[in-house]
């Protein structure tokens, strides 16, 4: 049976210790207490553990089933989508216009954290309803917000994103869907869409798809998609349900995990659809949904590297298994607790450092967004959107790995389904793959974002690391375990990015050749500060006396951890950036 | 559908180009020129493809039943196995004298990865059944051997391993399986064993187990552990078939993959066994059966990292997606083929540069297992029994890995079970656990191997690589491209080895944390040495006016990318391990 702890005192030290946010002039940032922090999580905790968690390997086992065209959710499903709703946690960040809470979206982050670490598969009837809810709020009428928004902030109704066809995945440019205007103003839509999670279920007295679609006479390629609103049931004027829309689901995919997840293939034949934002810049306003996706996909991954190593440390506590190298750890028992083996523990720490900076890092990226969308600091918002690829794909690759690892630890026990590590692997492997699969996201990042507005992003983010070094490298201890790692990490990157800029105008190959080891280079550098930041936080904290120095120390052990064995990956990536195209793509395609 | 090519040029090459089997003096080698080895491979080439690939997929799907005690496989497994009898595939490497056909080592290995890439569960069956063949034929006494070897090779009946009980995985000293002495020298057997693969089927008429177990007042621990044959049926003196015997399965496990094979519970209940070999010798007798059954197992991850990177390029040689960033390439299409994006090509080169280079190491492992059985040549046993766990750990962790890549390039596709990439994903991950998990091998290699007779083995190693190079630096473009990024990778080697002379004597901590390090790093020396060899062996057939030069080109051409890209990860292992055990070590258990 699987454990889950809420890491609730681990969120209250970023949060509050680390990135203080106490003293933040975000609007909306000065009600987050600790004592309002802490309520919030305890009680989202309660409903992971005591309800999401147990659904999780009935979600995997059971799937879900399609039919006579009504697609059913797993036992329990229904029960527990019932309890969010009542609680109003559907609703946590959405505009208070519309029925929301409007909470900072570092708010949204934690909580999600707790609810997709206990389900995954579960909580993205939410999450794709969350998506769709922005992109229409930020894109479309008055009238279709007033008319769609509050039942989806309630998940009275849920929403799904409909973008894949079976042809085109990343290249949007090629999709087939096509959409008749008609007198009305409103559009006839047509066509097949695949891999949509959600797309139809028990769970929800409507479902509001989002869809991308070409209008008859547009321009080729991208710049002629737009989006539409395309209901399951026809929303009259005065807000009650009409006729059932064209939209049917025409089959399930069966797939490697996220089983209690809808994977629907969608038939559109002459459904009802309505214009979200302009004609042919359907684009633009997916993207608004696509970007905070990406950030929930990365949520994902960690959450998932983050319950896996849970169970993995209590497996290793209480399985008794040979004796210690250096001398007996439990004599009255058979054997020791494996925990006592260098390599287990290699494996331990490995997840721990991760989970623990790769929160930190969610959640120092999700108050960047809170400080562009709500203080308008473009700024924020710059580094926020060169970080985006990163969070979706260096979590998500390292969470696998996480989950990896933590079933390991089982040795056998590990691989059958009846103890639930299989399922974190296969639940977690597809994260690496949708929303961009993880090489697009390197992609996005050195072919796009590293570039953006003559570099500054980037430029802004070294100067981050800088700061923080320079104002902090008096004290000895911080410096010598965690700044000078830092450092040289930061250097390394700095270089590929060097390497890229000589080279890849030139010849682009030679930057995208490295572009996945850029964006785990990256990823290890933002990992690499947030440890920094919060061996900070820990050493003024022991010095000030803190009532609990043993989570402190722990921070602290974890930390140098991970800049000493996993940080210094970094030179390996730059060593391979810098053998630029040739290796890559000197084989003809015949040759593979 | 998935596709399968069997490798046999690949093969040819490494056997006669690189390897030089031809001119070998192992026994048995001199027949094996390329027209029979050819012939061989071409026909094992053709039952793998045509009748064992199809299987793999209703082996997934349908999965072992067990029903009122009997386990049926799944559909078409029986002809399958049938067939594979008929052809006297089974007995390859057996001894004459039990009916097998005496082929060395080398050329069931050869054949054993045309056969387990098509179809990893399948071949199980019979895979267990060498491992069981093997320790009979090396410790049962002639009367045994007599009795139960001839329908083994055969395959009439099959053979499993009964190690692990449910408290008892890698500490075999904690085992509960009794063996009471009766007075006709047998003894009665009882207890539980689980996760016994192949532990009851319908394939064969009956299933021979060894079973390790306790015989009362002998020593404690792993020095009281005997190993007895437990067959399914009582063989009468006649060789026919008498009783039931007491061993029955109590259930099958359900589990992430090679659902193909049916992994059991079994029970023994005063069931009727024979000693294998001395009383309390047993872990001796396993150990026969686990060395050859870890080489079995590196290859398992070999072979579907070489399956998964086919149907990966094949799939990205069709797939169009987006346009080359240097320009369009297929103009006629819609879109160009995926192979064109940089980081599609970085994805599979690394599961090239992998598989051809895991399959040059695997064959040579072969022949040096064959040097040493067949002529006696105790270096070369003692080589390889040092690269052993490198075999099992290194092979099924990158093998592992280049599966996720494979499933990478199929994007949402890869993550559906219907295209058959998460089937190669999901039975990789057992070849990292099982016959010792590869922390245990790792363990093996640090905490046993590396020190074994004063290090002699390893100094071989070195020798051999430090031979190669000094014989072959003249050569600037194999020194350039090759000799010198593998002299710096085994330098990287040697001061890991270094480091554990220094500090693991102190502190056996500080060595074991580095272990999966030092098997890693180890691993990546194998392979750049066998890249080494090819490279060299393909400049000689390009130099000499070789028929198919575009063969050699692409080897070298792979072979650099090696180089280049993935061998430096020796210089982050060696950092890794510098670090020694405070990182790992110094955290409470209670801290995790």
């Amino acid at each position: 049976m699987a454990i889950y702890t809420p890491p609730l005192k681990d969120m209250e030290f970023i949060l509050h210790d680390v990135l203080k946010i106490q003293d933040s002039d975000i609007p909306g940032y000065s009600d987050l207490d600790r004592d309002f922090s802490g309520a919030i999580l305890e009680e989202a905790g309660k409903i992971a553990r005591d309800v999401l968690l147990p659904l999780n390997a009935v979600g995997d086992s059971e799937g879900c089933k399609l039919e006579n065209g009504v697609v059913r959710t797993p036992s329990g499903f229904q029960q527990a989508f019932d309890m969010m709703r009542d609680g109003e946690w559907t609703g946590l960040g959405a505009d208070p216009e519309y029925g929301g809470q409007g909470m900072p979206y570092l708010v949204h982050t934690a909580v999600s954290e707790v609810f997709v670490s206990a389900n995954m598969a579960f909580n993205m009837y939410q999450g794709l309803t969350l998506g769709a809810y922005e992109a229409i709020h930020a894109h479309a009428s008055d009238d279709l917000k007033q008319k769609f928004l509050p039942k989806m902030v309630t998940c009275e109704w849920t929403g799904t994103m409909n973008l894949t066809e079976p042809h085109c995945g990343t290249d949007l440019g090629l999709l087939r869907s096509k959409a008749e205007p008609q007198d009305d103003g409103s559009f006839r839509i047509t066509g097949q869409k695949i891999f949509i999670s959600a797309g139809e279920h028990d769970l929800a007295e409507n479902i509001i798809h989002l869809v991308l679609a070409k209008i008859p006479g547009g321009p080729e390629g991208v710049k002629g998609i737009s989006l539409f609103i395309v209901p399951k049931f026809i929303v009259n004027d005065d807000g009650s349900l009409g006729a059932r829309n064209g939209v049917s689901c025409g089959n399930l995919e069966e797939k490697m995990g996220i089983h209690g997840n809808s994977t629907c293939v969608m038939n559109f034949d002459e459904a009802t659809g309505y214009l979200v934002g302009q004609e042919h810049k359907g684009l633009r306003a997916m993207f608004t949904m696509m970007n905070a996706a990406r950030l929930g996909v990365g949520l994902q991954g960690l959450s998932q590297a983050s319950i896996a190593y849970q169970n993995a440390v209590e497996y290793a506590r209480d399985r008794l298994q040979g004796r210690a190298v250096t001398g007996t750890q439990n004599p009255d028992g058979p054997a020791d607790p494996i925990i006592v083996h260098p390599d287990v523990r290699r494996a331990l720490m490995d997840q721990k450092a991760f989970v623990e900076g790769g929160r930190a890092f969610l959640l120092w990226g999700a108050m960047l967004l809170d400080d562009g969308h709500l203080n308008g600091n473009k700024d924020s918002e710059g580094v926020l959107s060169l970080m985006t690829p990163v969070i979706k794909g260096f979590l998500t690759d390292k969470g696998f790995d996480c989950t990896v690892q933590a079933q390991q630890i089982f040795g056998g026990h590990g691989y059958i389904e009846e103890q639930g590590m299989s399922q974190y692997v296969r639940d977690a492997r597809i994260a690496m793959i949708y929303e961009g699969a993880n090489g697009v996201q390197a992609l996005d990042l050195v072919g796009r974002k590293l570039a953006t507005d003559g570099g500054k992003h980037v430029l802004a983010f070294f100067d981050i690391v800088k700061t923080f070094i320079k104002e902090n490298e008096a004290d000895a201890a911080l410096n010598d375990d965690f700044l000078l790692p830092l450092k040289s990490a930061s250097k390394d990157m700095q270089a590929a990015g060097m390497y890229f800029m000589q080279n890849g105008m030139k010849n682009p190959d030679a930057a995208l050749a490295g572009s996945v080891d850029f964006m785990h280079l990256f990823g290890h550098v933002c990992l690499g500060l947030m440890w920094a930041r919060m061996a900070k936080a820990s050493i003024e904290a022991l010095a000030n006396g803190t009532s609990d120095p043993n989570f402190h120390e722990t921070k602290l052990t974890t930390g140098r951890y991970y800049m000493a064995r996993l940080l210094p990956e970094t030179a390996l990536r730059l060593a391979r950036i810098n053998t630029g195209a040739d290796p890559v793509m000197n084989l003809a395609a015949e040759n593979f």
